[in-house]
This record gives C-alpha cells, structure tokens and sequence, in this order.
C-alpha cells in the first residue's frame, strides 16, 4: 500500500478523512490539487506531506509548456510557495520543495531536461522515503524486546510516509522478526489519527493492540502496563534537541520520564531543522470546529469556543533517543554527531 | 438548578446523558431507577452518587410497608448494598450509604420513625452538600487572582453535586465576587463530561472560556498559557495524600508540576477514604464502546479494542493544596491534620 503514488502524470493519494471506513484515492493532475490535499488533511504525517508536495512540483512539470527554463522555474517556484503554505509547522514540506527546486536550478539543458529532473526528484524522494524508513525500523527494533508493551500516539505508519512508517516502521520491524509485542495506541485527539488510521494499519498487520484515550497514557505507566513509547516527529530542532510532534507528545514523554518508561522519537533526517529553535516554530492552531464535532457529531454546546493547537515541543531531558536512518542519537548530541543538510526555510 | 431532588417520594435526577443537547430530568421511585441511573451514569459526579444514593434509600422508606424495624432495615441494607455495586471508585456512595444505614439503626421506637430518619437523613445530605460545597468555593476562591486562566478537568460544578460544584464551585465562587478569571476545560474523554457538561455550566454562568483537548493542557502550561490548575475528586486518600480522580488528572499535574503550575484539589470531606492506600483502590474499567463510540459515530475499526480506565490516582507531590469544608490542606498533612470521620467500607 502507497500513501501518495505517481502514475503516468497522475498523483494518487489515500483519502485519509475516509478511513477507516473506506479506502479511497485521490486522483490530482495539478498541484492545487495536492495543495488542498495537504491543507485538509486527506494527506498528513511529516514524510507523506513532504513527497506529496514533491509529487505537487512534478504535477506542474509534467504538464508544463513552458518556452524558457526561466519560466518554469518560475512556475516551479510558485507552486512551491502554494505547497509550502499549507502546513507550518513539519519541515519536510520545506525540505521537499525546495530540494525539487535546487533539482530544477542545477539542471542544465533545456526546458525539458529541467522537467525531467524535477519528476525524476519527487519519484526518488517517494523511493528514498521507503529505504530511509526501512533503515529505522531496522536500527529502532533494536530496542524492542521480546514482550514489550510499546505505547505510541498520532500515526506514524504507512499512512504518514510512503509506505512503511517511522515509529509504527520500527514496531513493525519488530513484530516482522519475531518478536512477541503488542501496542497501545493514543486516540490522538482531535482528529483521532490514533483511532482511526494505526488502529486500521496495526489490525491489517496483525499486531496485537488496542486504543486508550490520549489522557489515559500517564496510568497505563504508572501502572506498568506500558514499558516503551516511541513517536513520531514533525520536527525535530538539531541545535537544542526538542521535538515538535502531534499535541499530546508532551504529555506521553512527561509521564514517562516519572515512571522510568523509555521514550523514543523515530524521525528521518528531512524532518530534521538545522537552523531553528523552539521559540521560532509555528505551532499550527487548526480550526476550532475540529474539536466541536466528531464526524457529524457536535459534542460541544453551541456557540461555545475552542483551542485546537496541532503540535507541541517536548524538550530533550524527556526523550531517551531519536531514532534516524543513520543511528540512535541522543537529543543533546544531535548537533556534534549529526552534519547538517539542506538548510530548509519555512 | 438541583442534579438530585426529592418531591413527596419522587426522586428528580438531570439525565446528564442527554445534556447539552437537552435538559431533561429521569423521575424515579424506587431505588432500583436510582442505581440504574448511577450505572449508566445518566447522573454522575462523586458528590452527586452519594446524595443520589442516599435518595434511593429514602425511596425505600418512604414506599416501606414493613411491619417490624428489623424488616425495614434488611431491605434498607439489601437496597444499600446494591446502590454500593453501581460505581466502585467514588467513595461517596460508601459513605452516604453507610450514614443513612446507621441513623436507620440509631433510630428508636416504631418502624415510622425509622422511615422519618431515613427519609430525613437523605434530604439533609442534600442541603448539606450545597452548604459544604458553597464553602469549598469561598475558601478556594482566596486562591485565585485577578486574571488567572484556570484550567479544570472533567465536571465538578452543578451537575457533579446538588448544586453548587466542587473544583467549578471555586471557580463560580472567584467569578462571583467580580475577580476577572476565564477557564479553559478540557474536553475530558472518552465521555467528554468537559466538553459537554462543564462547557454547558461554564456557558449558563457567562464565566468566558474554552474547550481544549486532554493531551493539550501540558502545551498550553508550557507556553504560559495557564496559570492555575483545580481539579475535584472521586476519592482522597487522608493516608497517603493521593487523589484518585477523572483519567486524565495526573496528566494534568504531571504538566502543572513540570511548568510550575499550582495545581489544587477541590473536594469535601465526604470524598475523602481514611483506611485505603494507592494500591487497594478498584479502579473502575468502564465499557470499551465509550471509547469506539462518540454518540453514533463509530472512531475505531470494527473489531478492534480498547482499554478505558475510568480514573487515575495522582500522587501527592504534585499536589499544591487539597480545598475541604474545613480548610486548604497539604496533601502530605491530611492524616495529621484530619479527625478521620466515618470510615466507609468499599
């Protein structure tokens, strides 16, 4: 199963708002398609938003008819501003649009080559998402023993990738060698990413699990139901080793650090910002009526009023490890071991 | 506007199931309806189960036709012991069950003046539910400044008493004596007693405010957001100092602690468990479809499972104060601060 997949100059993305109740695609043929994809959240999770908006500038290249490498470029650069615009607070959205871009500016030739070079960039970031999540799962069931109960939040599946997942990569990178695990999934209030779309992916892998509410984590490791957690990130700062992640990461790492459960982020290294720190992100702030109705359900009186923050920042005292394609860093040490790479701009 | 009330043998209880899409009352006569609607929850609330109960009681004395004492207080204990079996946690219904039972049996000469005493008893756990809570409010409200934004969990007002609230009391009290404070409640899941209850009392009381999720509330101590927390309580343990509440309120102290947020128990006495430690405690596992189900709206996949404690236990070094009747207490002083009262048995 693919998240986001290219055909023949044809986009296909999972419909997430369906599952999961049903599995659908969305078919985009221009990248104000993939855009509002994005914005409202048919495609979500760091990775997948990231090739998909690559995916968005190989839309506008494939179907370009442009006279001049100039004007494609500067068609390129337009939809990457609309791509980038979605979204605030994930990194990769930056770092895909603009490796596609610096793709473009290098290629030489004609207007052609620069069209190939973009479609043949999405392509591989989508191909390379697949191999650098398969190198975290590897590396993070490391960690994973034989009869672990592994808390995680949000979805950090297939779902949030291309098509193996982060943290749900390493759970089920541990699961598939044999070891006897079973997961507890968060709700992940508001949108219940963790009630719908792990629970859908952990069912059809055949990992034992089951769903707790976000505010029940803290008791279930007091109580020493769960012995590991690993998340997701959205964004993780190289300089001071915080995760941004989904809102309730905090809560899940606070509760940990008191009851001596180890917890992991699993990121790859384009979720990683080389340049800022937590006082500079914006902390998307979603709209309110996510939280007023569950489906058509309204839950709240009304006329009453909400806050709806996407993310929160868990600082590195919290986390006992963060888990990339290229080792298990400890988030203080991020900025001595790790070479920065494409600075990206928000 | 009463949760629990008593009209010429007829005990008026707001299904709370039904709120805040409608205000509608279950009219029940015998004790029977009244430990249903303990089960179901259509009322809820420690303080509220115990006047409830005791009201169930008063159903079977005011209905009695027993021709001995004896007779009458084997069916007030048979009619005890089942409204003792709704709900494991609150320790409210122990202990107003078990003081109505011995003014049954303190109660001299005929079986008419046992029914008197009942009856009597019941309808003065009531007003005295009202009087206690109403000084709850007025010492909690010394605690609060001009400005805070407090942040409270769950349903502690009205409708989780007779009429005045515990946690939500204090924050009515500070209201009402024209200190400018708003509230942010979370929505407290799975039964969104926050989102619909609290939000619903907050509204009628034109006390500003807004709905949050659970996992939020360490993000928004984090940011400054909050700088107050009060939460009530199903039971307080006078041994040890820790408070068994609604999941989700150790998350919350875990925050308060961590960003230096006073975070401060509102409760009576009547709450309060002077014989049990932490680990003898039932910790009420309620229905996994509170969690798979948000009115008719199905989150999870079918088939799937879930895990739902009904509360959590906070421990005592995260407690800034726990507001009583008779004063704000350290948690770490209850037992030698505290005449323990009745001692209830579970």
């Amino acid at each position: 199963m693919r998240t986001v997949s290219w055909k023949r100059g044809v986009v296909y993305i999972i419909d997430q708002r369906k599952l999961p109740k049903r599995l659908s695609y969305l078919r985009c043929t221009n990248y104000v398609q993939v855009a509002r994809a994005i914005r409202e959240m048919a495609v979500r999770g760091a990775p997948a938003i990231g090739v998909s908006a690559a995916m968005g500038l190989a839309l506008v290249a494939y179907r370009d008819k442009s006279k001049s490498k100039d004007e494609l470029l500067s068609k390129l650069e337009r939809a990457g501003e609309a791509l980038k615009n979605t979204r605030p607070t994930a990194v990769n959205l930056f770092w895909a649009v603009e490796r596609v871009l610096s793709k473009a500016k290098q290629a030489s030739g004609t207007v052609e080559s620069v069209r190939k070079a973009v479609i043949e960039e999405a392509l591989a970031m989508a191909e390379e998402d697949v191999t650098v999540n398969m190198n975290i799962g590897k590396l993070g069931s490391s960690l994973i023993n034989d009869g672990d109960i592994i808390l995680t939040h949000c979805n950090t599946g297939t779902l949030a990738t291309v098509s193996y997942g982060t943290a749900l990569g390493v759970i089920r990178a541990a699961h598939g060698s044999g070891k006897k695990i079973s997961v507890i999934v968060t709700e992940t209030r508001p949108r219940l990413q963790g009630a719908k779309l792990t629970a859908f992916e952990l069912k059809r892998e055949g990992i034992p699990f089951k769903v707790a509410p976000d505010s029940a984590a803290p008791f279930l490791m007091q109580r020493g139901i769960v012995n590991k957690v690993i998340v997701g990130a959205d964004r993780v700062l190289a300089k001071t080793g915080h995760v941004i992640n989904k809102i309730g990461t905090l809560s899940l790492a606070l509760g940990a650090k008191r009851y001596d459960v180890p917890f992991y982020v699993a990121a790859p290294l384009s979720s990683f910002d080389f340049v800022k720190e937590p006082n500079d992100v914006v902390i998307e702030e979603r709209d309110e009526d996510e939280i007023h109705y569950v489906g058509r359900e309204r839950i709240t009186p009304k006329g009453v009023r909400a806050i709806n923050p996407a993310f929160d920042i868990t600082p590195p005292d919290l986390i006992s490890g963060i888990i990339t394609e290229e080792g298990i860093f400890n988030p203080k040490e991020l900025m001595d071991r790790l070479v920065p790479r494409v600075i990206t701009k928000d």
